[in-house]
């Protein structure tokens, strides 16, 4: 699989062509920013990190039925994916209170909720990536009930598998985000990337943040807590 | 039926117990407020306007099934009703972009929905009324399942009765906001006000705003709006 232009470059991969219109290759960068593009930074190895964590997440999904975008591992950093139409929809789920969530509803970080939310955003990086919700989707024509119907029942099931996955890992599932695509048939398969990125995982004994809120919020030893989610994994 | 004690102020009205406990008398002031109290005024005549106005659209609604607070109109500014827990959500309905919507989502006010949006607002002062969804509802319990669907429901309906009553009298209704309650029994009916306080309402042929955000916007002509709304409604 040869990587042909570049067809993207976003906050933390590049996206290449290849000889085969449906397949792109990701090449994940150690690059880090928080804020929406606010706060930039350097993670040092974060990039094969994502990549490989991403890989292996991925195909636990598809094991239970959960179609995904991955193709095959090209490298530490390169993996080739089907090429998708991204679902304008970022897709967050909450444990656990955190982060936006605990400012905005007044609730401490760390509380359980009664039952995980489900919730949506717009992708839209000059609107900030505003809350929707379902009728939001619909009305602005961002994806169909059938679509929303689907990604819902998929995110649902991902969140019980990473959860108890994380959890065989001594860390405790706060709350992440995933986003969907459009395959060249038009189904519905899970894109973007799952890891310390996108996932907020905290020590189950002891709350440690894991996660890329240590460089959000400049706790320190950031490129240990990746790698330590990294070790617990195990990921050969 | 006699006013005793003064239970609540609120920015719009005023509520008073009464000799029997399922029962207050809510009695409406002309007092104005905006973008969440920061702003402040007087509409001369809204009180009674709002008053007679919201009682005249509950009992519609009761005739279409929809249950309401609404017992008995006591006088132009005063009007017994059922004694309800407010269920704390403010419930928006939206059928063409205005106000926070249009510039959240970078909409251009006055552009028709491709369906109608129904959202939640935590009812929170202190938090600003924020936006949520159905799963935040269901994980801070703020209510059930079932108290959703039913809400759900009623302002369905209640939106395809509003419209069809504003557009006889020659006005298109832009959104709105209600709220429900809990009475003595735990069932959930409509509850607060309909007024143009509560809905955007646009003459149909010249776009005209004929509601509170001439207030709002410093547009002038506030308290004629009002009249306007209330004499085209032709209301006794």
């Amino acid at each position: 699989m040869k990587k042909l232009e570049q067809l993207y470059e976003g906050k933390a991969k590049k996206v290449y062509a290849t000889e085969d219109p449906d397949v792109v290759i990701v090449d994940y960068k150690d690059d880090a920013t928080a804020f929406n593009g606010v706060k930039k930074g350097t993670i040092v190895g974060k990039g094969v990190i994502n990549n490989r964590m991403t890989n292996h997440v991925f195909q636990l999904f598809e094991k239970e039925g959960i179609p995904t975008h991955f193709i095959e591992e090209l490298s530490d950093r390169e993996t080739a994916v089907k090429k998708v139409q991204i679902v304008p929809l970022e897709v967050i789920v909450r444990n656990v209170a955190a982060g936006s969530f605990s400012k905005r509803m007044g609730v401490e970080e760390g509380k359980e909720l009664l039952c995980p939310i489900l919730e949506f955003s717009y992708k839209n990086d000059d609107l900030g990536d505003p809350f929707i919700n379902d009728d939001y989707a619909l009305a602005l024509g961002l994806a169909t009930q059938e679509e929303i119907d689907t990604i819902k029942a998929y995110t649902k099931k991902v969140n019980e598998i990473m959860k108890a996955y994380f959890l065989q890992a001594d860390m405790k599932l706060i709350d992440f985000k995933i986003e969907f695509g459009k395959d060249s048939a038009g189904k519905i398969i899970l894109a973007d990337e799952v890891s310390p990125d996108t996932c907020r995982l905290w020590d189950v004994h002891t709350n440690e943040k894991l996660d890329k809120d240590r460089f959000r919020r400049d706790l320190g030893n950031v490129e240990d807590a990746y790698n330590e989610v990294f070790k617990r994994l195990g990921i050969e």
